[in-house]
């Protein structure tokens, strides 16, 4: 009990700087605003933070931790890698939907040119990329196309994360609901797009043109 | 000569704006940061832009007035869909490199909610999908299928613009020069990422899968 009060201040300084990171990017927000929030004093944001970039950091920390699981089964090379692809683009489209705000700070600062965060950002972006780029080889690309391994990962990451980026302008435009039926149809189209994507790829590779 | 003398001070505030927000984002930048680094006084702000909001406003009507020449061709019909869809990403990728900032700026800033820019945002970017919703439907999307239509746009931009996003990330990554060859390689694989992506798309839809 004693362990979970002491806990608690810190979670909620993370719950606030979340969501009002999502709402006016990280460089919009204020300590001070972030410490009103989430009704604690400033200098308990130090205590457990330094400051607004340790929040930062700590955020995308638990994004990536909680993302690992993400690429579980992903080198499971008993299933073929369409159904690996096709399992990683469910996960991360369940992911970011339920961790909607988490996952959009993070995608949202990750340009954000912080040394604080440059080790943190590179290293795990880098385990990503050896993950996936493990998955796409599988798919015939030999020699390893390091070019094509590189590209697939941010792209499908581009494409599911700016889809929950720009929610409220796609509502307007396609008058839609962001439902389960929308996203079991967007994670389908998603798919097909990458598989049938990657095969015509290493096609042309293969055939020199 | 009086006219461009008067007009300089309205470009400068632009450009300085521009290379503020690309960098710290539009939230995290004051007007004085901006009047300061364009060498003109606050009082030049409220009077060309009315104030920060303004600007932005500027900047976004700018990018989109600029790059309606994107798509131009982009229905004609003497082409086929796939030189179409090839000419549009090949001039994406282009207008991007050479209007960084500018396109990044729009970029990151579109999910911003700010009245004063809602009307301008929904009416660009419904003339954007209306434009691509056309060339998408010449693939035989029979009846036309709103969600193909509404996704492909937005997944194009969305691959083009992170990359340019995160391009210090992936040097460090693919350890790759961002030169013509870079371009040329990236443009062909996107290219037939969404060419070989939307014909299994569609053919998985008139399959009935």
């Amino acid at each position: 009990m004693e362990e979970k009060e002491k806990a608690a201040p810190k979670q909620r300084i993370l719950e606030a700087a979340i969501s009002l990171f999502v709402q006016k990017g990280y460089a919009g927000v204020g300590v001070r605003e972030i410490a009103s929030l989430a009704g604690v004093n400033l200098a308990m944001i130090s205590y457990y933070f330094e400051g607004k970039v340790g929040i930062l950091k700590a955020i995308i920390e638990e994004f990536f931790d909680r993302s690992s699981e993400l690429f579980h089964g992903i080198d499971d090379v008993s299933l073929s890698p369409e159904e690996c692809i096709q399992n990683l683009i469910r996960n991360i489209v369940n992911f970011v939907r339920e961790n909607t705000a988490l996952a959009l700070v993070t995608y949202n600062e990750l340009p954000l040119d912080v040394p604080e965060i440059a080790e943190l950002k590179a290293e795990r972006i880098m385990m990503i990329f050896q993950r996936i780029s493990g998955l796409i080889r599988r798919f015939g690309v030999d020699p390893p196309d390091i070019f094509l391994m590189g590209m697939v990962g941010p792209s499908l990451m581009a494409i599911i994360f700016s889809n929950f980026r720009v929610r409220p302008v796609l509502k307007h435009v396609l008058d839609v609901e962001f439902d389960n039926t929308y996203y079991e149809q967007f994670t389908e189209m998603i798919t097909t797009l990458f598989l049938d994507g990657i095969h015509g790829i290493v096609a042309r590779r293969q055939s020199g043109q």
